[in-house]
C-alpha cells in the first residue's frame, strides 16, 4: 500500500493586536485579527519530519507586530499586502501565502457634539480583508461581516416550487433580515482603500433599504452585488452571503387576538442561507 | 436520614420576540430577548410529582408574544413590569417573578442625511433591564451591557501591593479597555424609560472619555458612577462589571525595535474583573 | 448631592493552565480554568485612586502558576483552598477571597485495552469548585456542568395549571434532555475529593437514569439531590439547575405521516430552567 | 455598465432533529444537525425576482423532518445520501446538491455495568458527513471534529527556518495538543459507515498515541492519514485540520522556582493550525 500527500497548507489563527497612531491633536486606535497560511513545498516536513523549510507560526505571530509597528497608520488592506510580501520573503519554500485580517470599528466617542481626540467605543461590525499572494501575482479583498439589516417591510417570497413537504405560506408582506457578510475584488492594490470600503459599505446599506419590492434574498442580492460595482470602479466583483434571519408572525388566535404584523418569532435556529457573486461582464472589464 | 426542598425556581430562557410599531409616516422596530422565574411554594411538584401549581414555562412564552402584542411600543422596562405583572398573576403559588429582557438598539438606517422609514441596522451593544415582582412591592432595574470603551491615554497602574509573586510593571500610561456592564436601580416605576436610559448611557460614556486621570479600573467605575447617579434623579444606585481588557505593549526588542506605545498585543484571557456599586448617600435618598 | 461606594470586588477571570504529573510509569495531566475575587475594604482603591492595598489581578495570575506547580498533582477543590489562602494572606484588605476553578476530564487513551502513559483524550463535561474563604470561616462546594442527559421515555409531564394563554398539551411520555450544572456542599475541607465528587456523579447519573415515573423536571431533581446526599456523608446539600432542553415531536400530518415518536425538532432557544436545592433535614444534620 | 450574476448557491443551517428507535428491549437515540446548499439555474431568481424554481428552505427543513421518520436507524452517512438523493429530485433547476451532517454520539448510560435501555449521557466530539452530489456522480465523506487529543510527551519542535522575527526556542519535549478535524472520503456508496467511521477513529487515535517521535504537528498529520487509511479499505483520502494548541511552559524563575514541564499556560489564542490530506497513491487505488 502506498501513501501521498495531497494539498497541505499551516499557519496561525488568532493574532490579535492594537496599534496606536499617536498624533498631537489626536490619537488612531486600530484592532485587528489575523490569520495566515503558507502553501509551497512542505513534503518533507510531513513524511520525513524535516522542519528546515518551516518558518514556525510563532514567527507568524511576533512578524505581525514588528510589521504592524512601522506603519500603524495603514489600512487593513495595505497591512494585509504588506504581511504577505513579508511572509513569501520569508519562507523560500512556500508558493502562496494567504491571509485574512478583520477589525472592528472602534469610533470615536462624540460629546456634546465634539470627537473626543483618545476615547472610543466599539462598533457594531466587522471589516475584512483577505489577500492571496502568489510568487507571480496578488488578490486582495476587502470586505465586511456581521452587519446586520433589516426591513419591516418592502419583501415578498412567493411564487416558489411547491412539493407534497411543502407547509410554508405565500407572502407578500414580510420582515426580512440578514447578517450580512460582503466580500469585493479590488482590481488594483494601490488603492485608497478606506475610501473604497467606505464607499461599498454605504452602497450595500443603501440598496438594501431601498429595494421595496423585493421577492427573495436573492433578488436583494442581486441589487446590493450592482449598488457595490457602481460605487467603486475599482472593484470587478462582489459575494455576498446572507442568512435569511427569519421572523415569523405569532399565531395568536390561541388567545383570541389577530396578529396583523405586530409581532414575531424570532428563529435563530435553523436559518436560510443565500449566497452568491455579482461581476462586471467580461466586455464592460475589458473596455 | 431525612431530605428537605430548599431555595428553588424555574422559568424560561431565550423568548426571542421582535415587534413592529407601523406608523404612518415609519415603522419602529424591536427585538427582545426575555428570561424568566417563579419562585413560591412548589414544595409538592419536586416531592410529589403534583404539577397544579405549575404554570408551564412554555405559557411564559407564549404569553411574552401576547402581551407584546397588546403594547409593542412600549420601553423594555415597561414590558417587563407588565409581564411580571401576569406572571403573578396567574401563578397564585408564586410569591415572586423575576425577569430578565435584552435588546440591540436597531438603529434606523440613514441615507443622504434623511433617515429611512423601515430599513434599519443593528447597534453594538444591548439595553437590559431587570424586574423583580413580589406580591407587596417591586423593583426595576435598566441599564446596559456589551459596551466596549476604550482610552489610548489618561490611564495608569502604579503604587500597588507587591509579593515574590507580583511581575507587573507599574505605568503611568496604559491603554485601558472594558466591555462595560451596567445597571441602574430606578427609584419609580412610572418613568419615562428610554430617556432615563439614555441620559445614564451618555453620561457613562462622558465620564470614562473624560476621566484622564484614572488610577485604576476601580477610580473610574467610582466616576462613572457619580456622573450616571447625577445625570438622572430617578436613579438611587448603578452597579458595574468592568472586565480590564488588556492590551500589552509588545517588546520588540528582539529585532532591534523600541516600541514606544505603539502597538499591543490584545490579550482575550485572561481578563481582570472590576465590580462595584456607587449609591446616592442615606441623607440626601431620604432628603 | 452625596455618593458613596456599595458592595465590590475585584480579580481574575480565564487563567487558564495544565499541569503534568510525570510518574515513572505514567504521566497525569490536568488543564484548569480559574477565576478569583477579593472583596474587603477597597474604598479609597475607588474614591482617591490610592492603590495601596491592591494586589493585582496579574498577580493573581502568576501566584496560581506558582502554587500550581507546588503541588500540581491536587484535586480541583484543594488547590482552589490552598489558592484562596494565599490570596487572603497575600492581601491584608481583603476581608474575602472567592474562587471557581473547572476542569474537563482528560481520559487516558486506551488501546486494545490497554491504558496510554500519556496521552489523553478530553471528554464531555466538567468539573468544577467554588471556594468562599473568609478571615473565620471557608466553604467549599464541588459540581460539575455541562452534563448532557437524556431519556427517551419515562418522563411525563401533565395535570399543570391553566390559562388563556396554555397552549401546551399533556403528555405522558415525552424526551427529558438537560444540560446538568449540579453543585454540592462538602462538609469538611479536608476529603478525599477526587472520590467524593465521582460519588456523586454516578449518583446523579443512576438517579436520573431509574426515576421513570418523572413527572417533570421538578420531580426528577428532588431525586438526583436524594441521591446525591446518599451517595456521600460528607456533602449536606446540592444545587441543580436543569435546563429543560425541549424535544418536541414534529407534526407530520401535512405529508400524510403519523409520527409515532419517532422524530423530534430539537428546540435550542427557548428553554425552561429549573433551579432548585436539596438538603438534610436539620435534625439529622444534626445528630 | 454590465453586470451578471456569478457563482450562487442557497440553502438551509441549523436544521437540528432527533430520532428514537424504540426497540422492544432498548431505544436508540441520535440527534443530528443540517446545513444544505443547491447550485443550478437560478439566475432569474436574482435577477428578474421569479421563484418558479425556487425550493423553499423550509421546505428543506419540512422534508428533513419527514425523512428522518423514514429511517430513523439509518447512519448519518446513508440519512445524508437519501436527503441529497430527494433534494436533486425535488429541485429540477439544481445540478448540485450538497450536505453537511453532523452528530454528537449519545452514549448510553451504563450502571453497575449494565447498559441502560433508555438513558443516555452525550459524548465528546461530532461525527460529521459531507455529501456532494450531481446528476451523475456523488461524493460522500465521513469524519469527525472537536476530538481533543494531548500528549503529555513524546513531541518535538526544532531544526526550523529562523529570520530576524524568530523568538520561538526550539524544543525536544513539548506537549502536543489539538482540536482534530478529520474528514475521509470513501470509495462506495453502500457501506456499512458506522462500522467505517469507528474503524478510521480507533486508527487516528491510536496513530497519535503511538506517535511518540513527533517532530512537529506536520508529521503526526501523515502518520494519522497513514493509519485511517490501513484501517480502511473504503476510504481513499483523509484530510485533517490540526489546529496547534500550545502549551507553553511558565517561567516561575520571578518567584525562584525552576519549572521542570510541571505547570503550563494553556494559550487559547493565538493557535497554530495545520491541515493536510493523505491520500492512497494512483497506482494503489486503480491496481
Amino acid at each position: 500500500m502506498g501513501f501521498e500527500l495531497g494539498p497541505n497548507r499551516y499557519g496561525k489563527a488568532g493574532i490579535h493586536l492594537a496599534t496606536v497612531v499617536r498624533g498631537e491633536e489626536r490619537h488612531e486606535f486600530s484592532e485587528r485579527e489575523i490569520e495566515v497560511r503558507l502553501e509551497g513545498d512542505f513534503e518533507e516536513v510531513h513524511t520525513e519530519g524535516d522542519n528546515a523549510t518551516v518558518l514556525p507560526t510563532d514567527t507568524m505571530r511576533s512578524s505581525a507586530y514588528a510589521l504592524a509597528f512601522e506603519h500603524p497608520e495603514e489600512a487593513l488592506e495595505a497591512f494585509a499586502l504588506r504581511y504577505t510580501e513579508y511572509l513569501v520573503h520569508a519562507s523560500p519554500a512556500a508558493s502562496r501565502a494567504e491571509a485574512w485580517m478583520s477589525e472592528r470599528p472602534w469610533e470615536r466617542v462624540v460629546i456634546d457634539g465634539q470627537p473626543h481626540p483618545h476615547a472610543f467605543t466599539r462598533g457594531a461590525f466587522r471589516w475584512t480583508t483577505h489577500v492571496v499572494r502568489e510568487r507571480d501575482e496578488v488578490r486582495v479583498s476587502g470586505g465586511l461581516d456581521e452587519l446586520y439589516l433589516l426591513k419591516t417591510t418592502g419583501s415578498a417570497f412567493g411564487g416558489f416550487l411547491k412539493d407534497r413537504y411543502t407547509i410554508l405560506p405565500e407572502t407578500d408582506d414580510r420582515i426580512l433580515a440578514t447578517e450580512l457578510d460582503a466580500r469585493w475584488r479590488y482590481t488594483r492594490t494601490d488603492l485608497d482603500f478606506a475610501a473604497e470600503r467606505e464607499a461599498c459599505r454605504v452602497a450595500i446599506i443603501g440598496a438594501f433599504a431601498h429595494h421595496d419590492d423585493s421577492r427573495s434574498v436573492q433578488h436583494t442580492l442581486w441589487r446590493l452585488g450592482m449598488a457595490a460595482l457602481e460605487a467603486s470602479a475599482n472593484v470587478d466583483e462582489v459575494t455576498f452571503s446572507m442568512p435569511n434571519l427569519h421572523h415569523v408572525a405569532v399565531d395568536l388566535s390561541y388567545c383570541g387576538l389577530q396578529n396583523d404584523g405586530k409581532v414575531f418569532v424570532v428563529t435563530d435556529k435553523p436559518s436560510g442561507r443565500i449566497e452568491g457573486t455579482v461581476r462586471r461582464t467580461e466586455d464592460v472589464v475589458s473596455g
